[in-house]
């Protein structure tokens, strides 16, 4: 079958994305790490588990919640641990599945990283974009996860709550 | 200054394209290590050589267009060198400089691997996308491009040019 290749503008729009794709991460990391840190998927953890009922999920709950492999996730919470952010402890409803807690500390970090991180996706992301182009990302972002994550593991009602990293500090500070 | 936080509108474009950027890269890689036996950035390397003039290129502009560390790429290039693809010699225009130049066997591994690429970019993005998405994601990552790639490294023309998957088979067929 003859190859379809991309059109010239489709072209422009997948160079592009793919040069997004490659450099975001560092631009969230390096802030995070600058000012509080932590990496982008530490802080995404911490945020995650912040929203929770007693601030407690499971970990493979956890784990495609960030779409992390449980193994990439358990080393990453052994660490937060040894810095006393977050514990874990069976799960009491399962004795063979382990929770994960935020503790006080890990509260109080995501409540100080928060404004500081939101400001920088506001600066690098969000204040480039008019109210049009938001709601246009929102259709594309959208289009695409329904095909490279057709199982809605990150786009469940859920993680689009908790993963608000305005709406985490929002409520830390109505809650604190 | 008190902080600005996201929207409900903004919160969810936010979201939806970091779990985007979260995902996009295994998603590309997995495709190409299973039929091409390469990572994402290895091809990406490749493709990028391949539309050169004597699909050559010095060390440090291979790495600004691939938005990489010097150390990352040398490495990278190195794992290529050794399985035939690339090869490496002192720049005769300046001796501290270090030329990469795709082998023969390298440029097929471009030729053979562009189709099935193509094929996966479509099914996983573009086709998820009509025209005017196309259009607008253009736009939209152009403008986040200007923040977060404010010296325009990876939007230089050449890059452009240069990272059109499609566009380098197209060649490849022209030209082979």
């Amino acid at each position: 079958m003859a190859t379809r290749w991309l059109t010239d503008d489709e072209r422009v729009a997948w160079v592009r994305l793919a040069a997004v794709v490659e450099l975001l991460p560092n631009v969230l990391d390096s802030q995070l790490r600058r000012d509080a840190d932590l990496s982008h998927f530490e802080y995404f953890v911490l945020a995650m588990l912040s929203e929770e009922p007693e601030r407690t999920l499971r970990m493979t709950s956890l784990a495609s919640r960030t779409s992390a492999t449980l193994p990439r996730l358990s080393h990453v919470v052994r660490r937060l641990e040894d810095r006393g952010l977050v514990r874990r402890f069976p799960c009491p409803e399962d004795g063979r599945a382990t929770n994960a807690q935020l503790t006080e500390a890990g509260w109080q970090k995501v409540r100080d990283s928060a404004p500081g991180h939101v400001a920088h996706v506001r600066s690098q992301v969000i204040d480039a974009l008019d109210a049009d182009q938001v709601r246009q990302l929102t259709d594309i972002t959208e289009a695409i996860l329904g095909r490279i994550d057709p199982d809605g593991v990150v786009m469940a009602p859920q993680r689009n709550r908790t993963a608000t990293d305005g709406d985490d500090a929002r409520h830390a500070q109505r809650n604190g």
